[in-house]
């Protein structure tokens, strides 16, 4: 059994994506990975990689910066189970780019009700430091903390995951 | 039945308000607003109103920067639960300030001992974050993270809020 | 009974100092605590002597702020328990030194599973605020969080404290 909608909460290099893939890898389906980073710099190209050489050679992958609810349509099917990692980069290149936030917020929300397969959402908590100087960082963090409450509330099991380890902040199963 | 001191925990937008004004309302008690923000800027002048435009009707409201001890007494009744939003915003207007911090920390710890009415504080977690650079930023982590663990030994429920879902640290309810 | 291997995971000023030495006094062993800090500066020496004062005379103290594998090897015995505080100090003076930070956490990791007696480590969480802009920060940011991993998963007892407050992560006792 797995649940329609889970989302993985955590920090950085806190062991997400490898428990997202290992609860994506036990569920039977055919695993989706749905990239949204972009590999601008060498810094970030080196922690894709690294990521692609962790998953079985049999994931396929999608990488998608920018249009994910058009990718999580093409991607979820009946028999497949999408990994989209992560929500923070997907909102950081939309704050980076001109398109409208709260439009493609309004989008996945709504799209993640209606997909025909199992969905696991990665997403960083980057609410837990001082409030950053910058104004930006600012903006950004409170949209992100919204979107991860709204995430949340429509999810079935909601971990927030610290020096890899799970804790269950919400299981919907029975 | 509700708790004597009760203390919210949490990031920035993590859901800790909303929740607390939800504990508030389930109390039966008439609930007191004690508001810390000051309306600076742009940017706090629209967060203050969002808050109070979530809040019933029937809510009254106290607001305060500073003198927070004597704003507990005055708004602390049998019939009242007073809802302190936020500790955080609080302790940041007294170290913009000429007051002295210890000061009026010893008074709010003691204050909290000695009010006829139900208390629910609402405070942030700031220490999960990379070391400031900034050295008052560092002084400022350091004194709320000081103040969240007397708070929080004081209190009779201790709730961490992630994405807008609780998790209980402490509780002496039986 | 006392766990092989321990780790105190938190933010600032959470309270895991002062819950990591009340564990190793239960525990009925003879504390060591090895400390990692460095008095660099005022602020860190005021903290220094704050933690020293607050530790009964009987503990032996050990300072090495970067060799600590030949301190651990020097401080364990079947007799004793060492109370490493903290790994974030010891891997941020790695960072500032000329010295090979991969070999020493090689060291670490492999030494721990060699030592007669029990260890509990200290770390913070570093990683639960916005992306650092300095790009030192952030990659010392990357290899905390792997290293909180890898020495969580060796752990038997892996506690978060918030507020002073302990929530149990993992726990290997049955």
């Amino acid at each position: 059994m797995i649940e329609k909608l889970t989302l993985i909460l955590g920090g950085a290099r806190s062991g997400k994506s490898s428990y997202a893939e290992q609860l994506a890898q036990k569920s039977g389906l055919a695993p989706v990975y749905l990239a949204t980073a972009e590999p601008h710099d060498a810094e970030m190209h080196k922690r894709i990689e690294a990521h692609k050489q962790r998953r079985p050679a049999h994931w396929s992958t999608l990488e998608e910066p920018i249009a994910i609810v058009e990718a999580l349509k093409k991607a979820s099917t009946e028999n497949s189970i999408v990994l989209l990692d992560c929500l923070t980069l997907w909102l950081s290149n939309l704050f980076a780019s001109e398109h409208d936030a709260n439009g493609q917020i309004v989008g996945l929300l709504s799209v993640l009700q209606t997909l025909p397969g199992p969905v696991i959402i990665v997403s960083n908590e980057v609410g837990l430091g001082i409030v950053p100087e910058n104004a930006l960082a600012r903006a950004f963090r409170d949209v992100h903390g919204a979107l991860n409450q709204k995430i949340a509330s429509q999810a079935d099991l909601v971990i927030f995951m610290a020096a890899g380890l799970p804790l269950v902040l919400k299981s919907n199963r029975s």
